[in-house]
């Protein structure tokens, strides 16, 4: 297996300081439009190189596959690029895998009642010619989508004889100080997509509908998530588990709600009222910027967070039907990393660090075998208990509540 | 009287069309740094003519004053341009007007509780030379400080024998919508100057103590606005009345507040928390820009929302203290302009028009004589009565609440 990582940012980094210290391929080449910042990530391994990439170009990652005898390529790079780089592992006949997947579109009478463009619809639009080729294209393969999805199709196969809902819960008490200690806001993950899955209309499936959207915010709920991390406040919002699990696993109803905290979400309002938010790009004194690009650009970056956090994050996925045994059943399925583990032992924080580990794994399932498949597939597509054994076996188990 | 006005923006566009109905100039120049909206501005009478001007650069004012033989500038831009402007004035030998003052900088250590430089004191600096050239520069002459300065002086020389507090309280009950009639966010005055107001530390001045600061929307107080606007939600901000009033008003205390809002207070807090109200530019996918003028830059131009906007604005000076009559006195000196009736009558909205009518009246009572000076002063070194009846024949009479 020779892979290419596309993105040397916060989740690309901890994805190559993970695969260091796995043996199941060959070579790696991190790439990135800043080559420094991929030769940094790349230092970690000899058998790591390092290259430059324009991920907005498919002919530029084709390239690249093809001089590298690339087998997969790895999509770190934010969703907005997801179809070049789709295409172009296509194209060069690479496997491909994602953490994300092709963005959405609202509807553009009914943003907030019905679809547009859903999310996936470009890449499972192409889903026939890859099977025909005999290509395999894993998407949403990080801890949400991901492993959100690996525990859906196990409490499928393990746990419940049938599925009212599979609701995946994200929330985290995670805090980030400056050097004096005093917290400030600092986004553990890519600002630019918490912007777009937040503000985009969130999405959920049922059975008898289908899928349908909401306003943003909607059905706010307080979870109760373990490990000390406590009650937090989640609303809908936009995520690919709710476009993927009804594909694979049968069940009456499927959400995401994210664990945001009051203070995110009225950040989140006041960028949206302000049309902060919006990617086209404005003119200022004589540049061109997208208003998205400069609320991402003043932030600090999430990949250098880590060691100003405290913390623990948590994904998991809770599932409420009738067990095995006939009788009714709540069970919350959940990966929980806390910040000063995985700083300690990888050097990335946490929520990076949880989402690099899965698609890891997947390859490493590839590699071996244990995973196969054609076409454009989701985690659910395939065993879970494999990919669940590996995710203990790397150092970082996960749990299970029944509630 | 020959006027260089320095740009042609809301308030800009304004002056020039309220003094386009005097006759109390011979010539008045609009000039902005872009040259099309300066015609636009200029193309109201035959006295008038357009010009381009860099406001970063002495040097282009004064020969622009020196080309048109200026006897008056009147600076209408930000207050980031004051000092090139009242610097290229005096070299150029012309008075200067202008409706703010040069900007504060917080105190290095003690923001929240010690000034640092404040608000005119650049300005100050420089009196001694323009009162030994015998030229005048009269600084805050909007409508606050402006107006509300005048309110002061007429108060302690009319109303009061011995004044507590001096409190200017200034509140809106505006309302903008799009063109579905959905009420949207458009701040009725330059972003960019109510970030700088609002976020910087707020100024008070007491007899004892004399100026001091306090951590951002300190003090919240709900003032009842006369003419049907209601209560509104005010809080401490800092404003040129409170460093000029204390300098020839006799009296024991000077605050400003102003009815910002619970949803304005809201967006400019999470302004202050993300960093995009930094002045300073910051790199954006190879470009650089301030992230404050993104912000300004994705708003509706101020002066472009006054035909979708509805309702009121009201700007006054709360006088407490002892009437001249002995007895314990509290009275509300205010303006109120229906934005109704500045678009019928002018075209241009409320906010806009009740900031540019007090330079127009002030640079008339300079022209006939009424008021006289030389140095940097405010308005409240002048006499307020022809002030104030010459705001009553320009349709807009001031009112009084006695409470």
């Amino acid at each position: 297996m020779r892979i290419l990582l596309i993105g040397a940012g916060g989740v690309g980094g901890a994805f190559a300081a993970i695969a260091a210290r796995r043996d199941f391929f060959e070579a790696l080449v991190v790439a990135d439009y800043d080559l420094a910042r991929a030769e940094r990530a790349a230092a970690t391994d000899s058998r790591y190189a390092a290259a430059r990439v324009d991920a907005s170009s498919a002919e530029s990652v084709a390239a690249l596959c093809r001089e590298h005898r690339i087998t997969h390529v790895m999509n770190a790079v934010d969703p907005v690029f997801d179809m070049p780089v789709f295409d172009g592992a296509f194209a060069a006949g690479a496997d491909y895998l994602d953490m994300a997947m092709s963005l959405s579109k609202p509807h553009p009478e009914a943003p907030y009642e019905r679809t547009g463009v859903k999310l996936g619809d470009e890449q499972f639009a192409a889903a026939e010619e890859w099977e025909e080729a005999g290509r395999l294209a894993l998407v949403g393969i990080g801890v949400e989508p991901g492993l959100s999805d690996v525990f859906a199709r196990y409490a499928a196969d393990h746990l419940f004889s049938e599925i009212d809902e599979l609701g995946t819960r994200d929330g985290a008490n995670l805090v980030v100080t400056d050097d004096d200690g005093n917290e400030i806001f600092a986004p553990s993950f890519s600002m630019w997509t918490t912007i777009e899955e937040c503000l985009n209309p969130p999405v959920i499936w049922e059975r008898e509908r289908g899928w349908f959207t909401t306003p943003p915010f909607s059905e706010p709920e307080v979870f109760d998530f373990p490990e000390g991390i406590g009650p937090v406040e989640c609303v809908n919002v936009e995520h690919e588990e709710v476009l993927l699990m009804p594909r694979w696993v049968d069940c009456r109803r499927v959400t995401f709600k994210y664990g945001l905290g009051s203070e995110f979400i009225t950040i989140l309002q006041v960028l949206h009222t302000l049309g902060l938010d919006r990617t086209e790009k404005v003119r200022v004194k004589g540049v061109e910027v997208s208003p998205r690009d400069v609320v991402a650009a003043v932030l600090p970056d999430p990949a250098t967070v880590g060691p100003r956090m405290t913390g623990k994050t948590c994904a998991g996925l809770w599932v409420t039907g009738t067990g095995k045994d006939g009788q009714p059943r709540s069970t919350y399925l959940y990966h929980v990393v806390d910040n000063s583990w995985s700083m300690a032992e990888y050097g990335h924080q946490c929520v990076v660090w949880q989402t690099a580990v899965n698609p890891v794994i997947a390859l490493e399932l590839l590699a071996t075998g244990a995973w196969q498949g054609a076409g454009v597939l989701g985690p659910e597509a395939f065993d879970a208990v494999p990919f669940l054994d590996l995710l203990t076996a790397y150092g970082a188990p996960w749990g299970r509540r029944e509630q």
